[in-house]
């Protein structure tokens, strides 16, 4: 079975402020990646590919707190992280801290596919990102009108970063190809009024992408301290490899008790070596999609759906 | 059992090209930092107070490529890493592409002490360090007359980074204090010749650094690269946990059996719950040291000695 999962963060608006308008944008966004993402699959393509082509255009997707529409750090510019891993080769490539490259996921793709690092980050990675001809843009491309406003109200006071929609958001793709290989890939701007260089765990293998073609592919969008401090995506593929659970027992396990406890909101999409598709996520909703060759296809935003 | 290990570098050099005096100053410097930490042990201070007084003193020793006597890059410049994790709350703090604080193991244990967040990066990085009134130097602080020949060597093609001295090169502490509570701490200057913001497993929380009381606390050295696509501390860490083996086997299995098949050189130290300590390298050698309430004190090199 062929099959790719996507998510464009756990920080949902609160179904009260949730219009139908707003909806449907955002399950119009979600279509497109999913189906971009798993048409790459159907035919014929590899796991890596299908998994950046879906990051690539929730990127380019203003809606989503990554690439155009990344939310603003407190000195009201943006800064990208992304990463993703290749779980045939144990392969991964990861930025931090880059401010003009358009697409993040394929620079941390050109990292792990012709450098012999898996990290790079701020002036070095655009640096490698020029070297390699990647499309570089002014910072203010990625600055949208909404994340100008939020930022505002979280400097002011108005709101707290954590009550904003963009709090929690990332975006993210697992995915099995035809061959049986898996891969993920995740991307975001961080947390609105970010200050310090701080990344939260989407560049960081092991807490917000991890790829194992034995066991499985996370990706995973939430509250980044508390990922990186339980190594989410690596903890869900060792509870499977060492605990011999199931994919949704581990995932439940770190995501809704693990994480839960600890107080870090968030999710996780996964996919297991088979091709199935796990989500699990303990903030009020996660946006996220699912297709597999199976013909199941699904888009959904709360617990229900 | 209150103990402490300390490491500086798997990349030793060929026992060939080690004379006598060379040898009696890493054993020196090693002790220096073995004592101090473990003195604070003693006293009954805290194991992240030992393993950042233990880290600190590695990175002030020039011989040691952490802090002052950190390779250089590409640019000649010396950017440094470090990470720290608190077993106890599972807290951690990690920085990278830092340039002037003197003692990144002093700005990562900031982070995690006096910050939100687990990871700063960069020039951000540095302005925390100096809200919080670390000491800042000029980046020629760092840089000694070996490190500019090796760079000299790499650059001309005499040599590659992986035969010199420093390829492998990080210095790390792991301890378990009187209360019971683990930590681990790691630090280092990366790869000589190293470009385009490198960034190694040091400052990557589940890679370079981890610890939770559970199960055990790890630093490791070497091949960073490698060292990130396994999420080497975490892996460690959850072979324990999920696999119900004995740390010395979880240590083996990761670094003797999974890194040497992949190709990723260099070691880890390691303590459980209960304080005994693990090494494991499959690198010719290893700068250790240990030193348990027990009353056993050990510093070595080699496998041997």
């Amino acid at each position: 079975m062929h099959s790719i999962a996507i998510h464009g963060g756990a920080g949902t608006l609160p179904r009260a402020e949730m219009t139908p308008d707003r909806e449907a944008a955002y399950r119009t966004g979600l279509e497109a990646a999913l189906d971009a993402g798993y048409a790459v699959l159907d035919r014929g393509g590899s796991s890596v590919h299908a998994v950046a082509t879906a990051v690539r255009i929730l990127e380019d997707d203003p809606l989503f707190n990554a690439g155009r529409g990344a939310v603003l750090t407190h000195e009201a510019t943006v800064e990208l992280d992304a990463s993703i891993m290749d779980g045939e080769h144990l392969a991964a490539g990861a930025i931090a801290g880059v401010w003009h490259v358009r697409n993040p996921i394929e620079l941390a793709r050109a990292v792990m596919e012709h450098s012999p690092h898996v990290m790079l980050i701020g002036a070095g990675a655009e640096e490698f990102a020029l070297a390699r001809g990647l499309t570089l843009v002014p910072n203010d491309y990625f600055k949208t009108e909404t994340r100008k406003a939020q930022l505002r109200r979280v400097l002011v006071g108005d709101t707290r970063p954590a009550n904003e929609l963009s709090a929690l958001g990332t975006v993210g793709a697992v995915a099995r190809d035809r061959a049986g290989n898996l891969a993920a890939a995740t991307s975001t701007g961080g947390m609105t009024a970010k200050r310090y260089g701080r990344v939260g765990d989407t560049p960081i293998v092991g807490a917000g992408t991890y790829a194992d073609n034995k066991y499985c592919a996370v990706s995973a969008t939430g509250h980044g301290e508390y990922f990186i401090r339980v190594a989410v995506a690596h903890d869900i593929c060792a509870r499977v490899a060492y605990g011999g659970i199931s994919l949704a027992a581990a995932a439940d396990a770190v995501v809704m008790d693990r994480l839960a406890k600890m107080g870090g909101e968030g999710g996780i999409i996964a996919i297991d070596a088979a091709g199935q598709v796990v989500t699990s996520f303990n903030s009020e909703g996660m946006f996220r999609g699912a297709c597999s060759s199976d013909g199941k296809r699904e888009v959904a935003i709360y617990r229900d759906r």
